[in-house]
């Protein structure tokens, strides 16, 4: 552990903390006891180390296109850190960093700044470190706080973002980077954190470019966060916060299915928070043997409809019954209906009627929608018919987000199994009881793994801006090993890239890591699921211990993912 | 610990467990810790004790009447067990009993059925304990399992019913009182324990005076379960399951204040389950100190109308706005609405509307309610409204409990608030977010309290049948102390019980404990609300441990009530 890191000091001295700060006197004793635990470091950051470049890099795709959208940084290799006899980085260079937070929660982001800070302290003694306020905002508005000792103390290991907030602005027009660079030129920084998902991180290297280009001394280095862990390539196996969330859901799940085991009488719908990508689910499902799972990717590649998906639940629900089990727990993504191509053209229909066609109660608007859109329209439950028509954003346009797919999906479900129950093909009972598991993921205490993960990045971030590089992300791996052999070092952002094409210019983007249908997660639960279905595996992963041995295990995903798991 | 006990076996012995049992190898790392874990004694059920009567007992109220329905039970003693130089019950005694789980689950009732049979495994070697399946239903149509120590040994300190699984059946109709009888006499049942909240031991109760009519000699002793944590009093401090379901939901409610926090733009509306008493949402408040917490108990005490209360969340609401705070964390108790007198007169009214009269489009069928009931109505967001009218139960009644009173109140709140912005004297935003915690509380993993409470609960049940006791609860008392510290002893069912006049006869019913507006844990509250409400106090209890420091602390409540908490 760093020596300079304030540990087992007394709570109470810190009860003066500035008043936008937390008290660590009102805490719980769970928070208490983490504030103190010891957070280790892999041993290359331990020891005297020096940085070794790779190979240039190229692009995650269309090279030629992110060369002239990154001139200045494209090709850049990445950077890995190597024992070595003596530091190679001067110790007694001061340096001004500041630090954003961008976007929503992840459990552990207190310990990227934890570990940013503790790297100054230890390698770079009187440095400064300024957290923005409120995201990249407090960049452009040059809102911000300096992190002192005492202020940070009290959020070591403890979740959420309140110690400087974050916000969901971007710093994306001309107007907007002059600002940030007037913020770094005011403070005279010279390095950037920018703590974020593939949108904040490409903009991260956005900022970057810019400053380089601009002869502007300030650097930028990126950290991969994310619940929904859609931020990750090789070099960066997994973005922090996902194995704290996973596991919070995973114990919830848990407890619900003994609870339907125990009952024998409930459908359990549980949506699980992740809009674009479904590794949230897909890692329960492995933590917690569901009897349906619903993987958007799956039903996206198979190109499955809304009454495809209901069939697949109303099936083993029947098989199910016949084995006398009334009961049952389903995870299903909450971007589920994002991944149905039929009801994405309905919206789509829809948004173009409302916003052009009187809406008449005979219903003779419905001609205006194809087949298809007609057909799926009548399929869906009353309810949900009539929030899309009637609850719409300011813009006018159906509110998707807003539609509760567990329980559209539970009212589909009631309408498939009257009609079996009809033609005497179920004999069963059938009750859903709904659930949306998500706010209470983002900002639980992270676990042993996001707590060490996050310290590591921070750490990193830090070597990385004193040895002067830019347009990195912070890149910590062999994740699978003990935290003392993990290894450390920074990987060119430009090299995660490809481009989109946007209102006819190309944009630069990190591709969002999808479930991978070929990948060892979904092929172990592809494998295992239809066991799940109809005997009960339940495992319940009970709370988060922070000590014994439990309180080292890593999420399935990320094992898998390594190969350490079969 | 009990020395019959198998710890620290090879779980993979274990998956031989009969089918429908539970197999320990798909356990997860806490759940095979915790089968482990060793459960500690009261010290005088570890060394030889003899058995006290207490003075006759009485009834909680109308004695007469009581003494009536109870001719051969009423006035019992209480008893309590007290150190001696020798044990004072036949060891070599063989008793065969029956254990029945009854109502809803709550974590710790496997620990109530291993507390028994290993007091019949310690005390009473050779005895047999059947498990009753599915509840009382069970019972009446004789079905049942052995439990053996195999059988038992995966549930230990593991949450869920489905060792057995419970039911809501009740004994009640004279044939099925026979049908109990003739299971009694034919398992040859020395005794029963009935595992439940209020009802079920009433239940208990009557099942004890009926046997003992009848001379059968099978004895009935019931234990505390449920939590609601409405069932208990002096000699009962506390129901099992109530720890650990509210430390489950305050860990949840924690996680969703950081947000609140770190995101600072929802108020989160958070329901908590508990229809008849509010003591989960005043713990969970105790634990975490929300902005503001409904305690259904206050607002039938001061007659709130539904606009009191909502006027009471938008002036917090409007106060925090001023202090630049645009989110919140809000608890409500599951039954509020069952609180508001007006609401249940508008729900009798549309009852009787709604059974004899048509309802017309053009809203005349309105002038049947009283203006009371319309002004009500009126006030009720539309979606709630149509709610009412359009679904029903099979015998055409509004369902009440479909009501999702968290969003029926964030729709209110939003009304009002723009009423306010109208007039000026609100310049915030809002946005709310619902919530209902309830099912996955139901079946955790106990606590380390609940675990041991649990298991002297069971034990000590064990020891009132072995020494003839009938128509007793088990109560295990002095819960402050050391679990070694606690004392033991049986509680006559009727000493509880009152009546109730129901279809003009005299009913007994043991009085739900329902927040007491001068107890210690509601005082505590109201003390300390207002500075909550305006300032941010929120504590995070983080996930249950099982191990350290935090691992054996007690909820709030009961420490109040027991005077060991200011």
């Amino acid at each position: 552990m760093s020596p300079s890191v304030v540990t087992n000091g007394d709570v109470a001295a810190f009860t003066m903390a500035p008043v936008a700060g937390r008290v660590a006197s009102v805490y719980s004793e769970v928070q208490t006891s983490r504030i103190d635990h010891a957070l280790p470091l892999p041993s290359v950051l331990r020891n005297p180390f020096k940085i070794v470049d790779g190979p240039p890099s190229s692009a995650a795709g269309n090279p030629d296109e992110i060369a002239k959208l990154f001139p200045n940084l494209f090709g850049q290799p990445s950077a890995m850190l190597v024992p070595n006899e003596a530091d190679s980085i001067r110790s007694d260079q001061k340096l001004k960093i500041g630090v954003v937070l961008s976007g929503g929660q992840a459990p552990g982001g207190h310990n990227v700044l934890s570990g940013i800070f503790d790297y100054l302290q230890d390698r770079a003694k009187g440095s400064i470190l300024y957290g923005f306020r409120g995201g990249p905002a407090g960049i452009m508005k040059c809102k911000y706080v300096e992190l002192t000792a005492d202020y940070i103390y009290p959020y070591r290991n403890q979740g959420g973002f309140d110690m400087i907030c974050s916000g969901r602005d971007k710093i994306e027009t001309p107007e907007q980077f002059k600002q940030a660079e007037e913020t770094a030129v005011k403070l005279d920084l010279d390095g950037l954190v920018v703590i974020g998902g593939d949108d904040s991180n490409t903009n991260a290297c956005l900022l970057a470019e810019n400053f380089r280009g601009k002869n502007v001394k300030t650097r930028v280095i990126g950290c991969p966060k994310t619940i929904d862990g859609d931020l990750k390539c090789k070099e960066v196996p997994t973005s922090f916060g996902f194995d704290t969330a996973c596991k919070i859901y995973a114990e919830m799940i848990g407890n619900v299915m003994i609870d339907a085991r125990s009952t024998g009488k409930y459908y359990h719908f549980v949506r699980l928070m992740g809009r674009a990508a479904s590794h949230i689910t897909l890692e329960c499902a492995l933590q917690t043997h569901p009897n349906i799972t619903i993987i958007g990717e799956e039903v996206a590649a198979k190109k499955l409809t809304l009454k495809n998906v209901t069939d697949y639940i109303v099936d083993v629900i029947c098989k199910r019954a016949e084995l006398d089990y009334n009961y049952g727990v389903i995870l299903i993504p909450e971007g589920l209906i994002d991944f149905i191509p039929e009801v994405q053209h309905l919206i789509a229909e829809l948004n173009e009627i409302l916003a052009h066609d009187i809406v008449d109660e005979n219903g003779l608007w419905k001609k205006k929608l194809t087949v298809q859109s007609l057909n799926l329209f009548d399929f869906l439950p009353q309810a949900i018919q009539e929030q899309l028509m009637l609850e719409r954003d300011p813009h006018g346009n159906v509110q998707v987000a807003k539609i509760e797919t567990e329980k559209m999906l539970i009212q589909m479900v009631e309408t498939e199994l009257e009609n079996r129950k009809q033609k005497g093909s179920y004999k069963g009972h059938f009750k859903g009881q709904s659930h949306f598991f998500g706010y209470e993921g983002r900002c639980g205490l992270p676990t042993n793994f996001d707590a060490s993960y996050c310290y590591a990045l921070g750490y990193a971030a830090g070597v990385l801006l004193h040895s002067g590089k830019t347009g990195l992300i912070s890149s910590v791996g062999n994740l699978d090993a003990p935290v003392e052999e993990w290894t450390v070092g920074g990987t060119a952002l430009t090299s995660l890239m490809d481009v989109e094409r946007r209102h006819g210019k190309f944009k630069p983007v990190i591709k969002k890591a999808m479930v991978e249908l070929e990948g060892a997660p979904f092929k172990k639960f592809a494998s295992m699921r239809e066991e799940w279905a109809l005997k009960n595996c339940y495992i319940s992963p009970g709370p988060i211990q922070f000590v014994g041995p439990s309180s080292n295990a890593v999420n399935h995903t990320l094992l898998l993912e390594l190969g350490a798991q079969a």
